[in-house]
């Protein structure tokens, strides 16, 4: 791709450094800021530029936060017995928005992997144990992806927890709502059988 | 999606208002932002911010510059004599790509659509025409994409331009290099035959 423009092939360069953004659309990125009122890019640089520079980790769950403690831990209607452990924010609002749980949240900043190279002692597990040790919580929900890292990190922590007398509980695993059996892949169709409930209406 | 920061919010909004960005992808953004160091956000927001408030609109062929006139027109080795017209700054940056072009442009700025409400007065036509008064202009090639508007387009151009005695030309179209001929579409296909020139080696 050709520029006879710095400034653009700059501000190109910029969008196509981004995850999933390509030259030729990070191009209609910045023809489209052009189109637009200046201002508009103004409005778009500040909000990015508060956001880098504002943002905090809450000193609590480690969740994203506009001031020292984040908006689900200050929210008093919150029920401060339950602490959901998750391995990132994603899935932290992944949960929030099933608006099924008002517990609390623990976020780990990712998951126990040897091969990458990342250990218990690289993730916020001593803050989660301080939490257990001082507040008032009474179950642990491990909500971690059923992956083999995800597997032995539960597992690593359920181990930890034990000696707390706190219960640990793991999010349900089985076949989708709305899924077809046909499909379902065989560990989880096959564990679903194994693992099955009570049929109630 | 439910956010537990404002910033966060309106970092993700700020993505989300871009063309083709839901989101979903906007919280990816944000995300992959905040992994970075802050320098990264900061030279990413300056970019943008000296893109839109240093661009203009090369006084001679209205392509996007970072002086008063474009690298193109003020590039002493281009041919002068020879103006090729486009619709807008993409199309005139594919033909750059193609290296087989070292003549000038002149970008219309879009192309005259009734549906849209676009005629000529709101295109850079009476600057061509300045040019071609003024400058040692010999032949104007057409570069306008075959839709019903462009060629209402190329159609009006050339008219007005047959009292100036410049040759006027438009890019050549059949079936493309590598194209199967079973999947080139009837027109093209059909104009081609018509269109047929003599085989050389």
């Amino acid at each position: 791709m050709t520029f006879s423009s710095k400034l653009i092939e700059k501000a190109v360069e910029a969008f196509a450094s981004l995850p999933g953004i390509g030259r030729k659309t990070a191009l209609r990125l910045v023809l489209h800021l052009l189109k637009q009122d200046k201002t508009v890019t103004e409005q778009f640089a500040s909000a990015l530029l508060a956001m880098r520079d504002g943002i905090q980790d809450c000193r609590i769950c480690h969740n994203l936060a506009d001031e020292a403690v984040c908006q689900i831990c200050a929210d008093a209607r919150r029920d401060r017995s339950l602490v959901c452990v998750v391995e990132n924010i994603r899935d932290l609002m992944a949960i929030e928005d099933t608006g099924q749980y008002r517990g609390l949240y623990h976020v780990l900043g990712g998951i126990i992997s040897p091969i990458e190279g990342i250990g218990p002692a690289d993730l916020n597990i001593d803050s989660l144990f301080e939490r257990i040790k001082q507040d008032e919580i009474k179950e642990v929900i491990m909500a971690i992806s059923p992956t083999i890292e995800g597997e032995t990190t539960v597992y690593y922590l359920s181990k930890k927890l034990q000696p707390s007398g706190v219960a640990v509980s793991a999010i349900a695993r089985g076949v989708s709502f709305g899924g077809d059996l046909e499909y379902a892949d065989e560990l989880t169709l096959g564990r679903s059988i194994v693992a099955r409930v009570p049929y109630t209406r």
